[in-house]
């Protein structure tokens, strides 16, 4: 087996999920990542903990989910019970075709969600930690060759995520005690946003930090009251619907004018409800490892040397206690290129420059 | 998708599991049974049944036994309570390579079985039902193509059960009605024991029946006082270990004499304790979609004109309410081919002559 097989293991079990014996995991294995549930599988035993194996398949699902003709039952107590008692559940997705689920019908889907939706917070309620093996499928959705693509998951998982850790926390102790940023590229950018009362989210790929993705590597916070222009030069894929070269104007935090190359999917997202049309998030990449867009978000918004902001719902971790934030049903993310002619700034002192943030190596004064 | 794989999963939820509206289903996927469980899936939502999918893989059990290094905690709470909260589970095995798990020491997995005892009992307390989808390692330990494996595997399968149970009913009838059963072949066996006083078990492949297997396809019950001799001419594997050519002579019910090709296998057997040398089982293989050895239990013994009998601990069900059984650690079925110049006799009543039984046309008087 790839050693960095063994490796991803190894940080999934120790960094990320912090498993420790006697604790009750549940490892869901998606089709095609055997190999890396065999290594987790060591790991789990090595920790002495106590391990349950289900799968995860878009086939099957996609099977059980169009052959159901009645209401879905509300949280059966065998699912529901499983993660009750359980302490930590790896996802370890992988999968063999991204388009599996496209013709469920939305409905169904939407109706099976909303039917186990406890089932889905008990296993939300546990130390979980969703993870990425790579296919060749996935390969394919990058545009990448198997092993390239390999190289580069690894690149963005394998990682010393304690410095990167205590990096991020450099940034998200900046980011508290800011009022204002503003975002600049020579592409086009040049927005302000008010980041007063907002917590930053050190998003490190580990449960201590609250942050359940491996790869991970962004610090994010909740916005308000932006004004100014946003190009995203980068793609997003929005319901299987590719978007380029989305500019967004704000005024006094709502958005009042929007172009792109697929302007009618644009438009539906803005008018799903008032929400949308506002900021529910502002995320900055920091994970150098990903050095490429890959078109798949889980490692697309972490990319070093990118800002990413998402129109809809904000997260209730950048809000102090007692105060909500923006509501939506909608949460798109649209990624910025920052690693050329572009600054961020924080109250008007410049914090990353190209890329750069101002207390490393390199960062042009 | 070969349309069998259908039909298959059709039979598995229909007649062996009798899965209705709002069952809590667990379905076990072994490495390779990938294509039968989609086609589960989709009966099991045709029965507007709740699914829950595991994962079994040797490979996975291997690396978490191997890598455990204290004590096993009992009956982790959230495998526990997935499988009480069960109403029907289905066990679809396959694998990959049989002898996956011949190097996890045996006081591991014996120690790991040892305390997950109740997990699996609250497993074997639902309606549960273990299958085999065909791959190419059960293809290869079974001597053949992998085409005409998966021929001989849907043969099995794809039976008319209910013609196939009422059929056997037949013969348990006979088996309940009777007092003394005798066996001769011209290979060599001539042997009588009691059958008086015990019930014969229809296993006809549904929990009906409560009958777990499928295929199955044998009436089987728990004889006494074996006296006589028997040659059993088909082979079977003993943890590893191939015997052949295994003969045993019996007085008042004990082992006297053994001969084989293996025979200090054979004898370790026998001296394992008092009860491994005596019958705990004879069952009368009437599946005559198998046609042939295999080298896998799950269908050698179910085989068409042949008899097995066990060394060893005889089943509850065929003993009336309160009455015990031959007590063992172990139960080691040898096989025996009546398709030529053999009789079944029931109180001097040929039953059964070269694999025909009396009620079946081509019987010979």
């Amino acid at each position: 087996m790839d050693e960095r097989i063994h490796e991803h293991a190894r940080i999934l079990s120790d960094w990320s999920a912090d498993i420790g014996s006697g604790d009750n995991v549940v490892m869901s294995v998606e089709d095609g990542a055997h190999e890396l549930a065999v290594a987790v599988a060591e790991q789990v035993g090595k920790r002495n903990a106590n391990l349950l194996t289900t799968y995860a398949s878009g086939e099957i699902d996609r099977a059980y989910l169009r052959a159901h003709s009645e209401e879905f039952d509300a949280d059966p107590a065998h699912a529901k019970s499983l993660y009750e008692n359980a302490d930590v559940v790896l996802a370890l997705n992988a999968g063999h075709n991204a388009n599996t689920l496209t013709d469920v019908p939305h409905d169904t889907k939407q109706a099976y969600d909303t039917a186990t939706q406890d089932v889905r917070e008990a296993r939300l309620d546990t130390d979980w930690v969703k993870t990425i093996h790579p296919t060749r499928a996935l390969a394919q959705q990058a545009g990448m060759a198997y092993e390239t693509y390999q190289d580069f998951v690894y690149d963005a998982i394998i990682r010393d995520w304690e410095r990167l850790a205590a990096e991020m926390d450099r940034l998200k102790r900046r980011l508290d005690a800011g009022s204002e940023l503003s975002i600049r590229t020579a592409a086009g950018t040049d927005v302000t946003m008010s980041i007063e009362d907002r917590l930053a989210v050190n998003s490190a790929a580990s449960v201590r930090y609250d942050s359940h993705n491996l790869p991970s590597g962004e610090v994010f916070t909740a916005p308000t009251d932006t004004d100014g222009t946003v190009v995203f030069d980068l793609p997003l894929t929005y319901y299987g619907e590719r978007l380029e070269r989305v500019t967004l104007t704000f005024e006094d935090g709502r958005v009042v004018d929007y172009a792109g190359d697929n302007e009618d999917v644009l438009e539906e997202i803005l008018t799903t409800d008032d929400g949308a049309k506002r900021l529910g998030e502002l995320g900055i990449g920091m994970n150098r490892g990903i050095d490429r867009f890959t078109n798949n978000i889980l490692f697309d918004e972490k990319m070093g040397d990118t800002v990413h902001m998402a129109l809809g719902r904000a997260y209730d971790a950048c809000l102090p206690d007692g105060r909500s934030g923006n509501q939506s049903a909608v949460h798109v993310d649209m990624i910025a290129d920052m690693s050329t002619d572009a600054t961020i700034e924080i109250d008007g002192e410049v914090i990353q420059r190209n890329g750069t943030f101002q207390w490393e190596d390199g960062f042009e004064t």
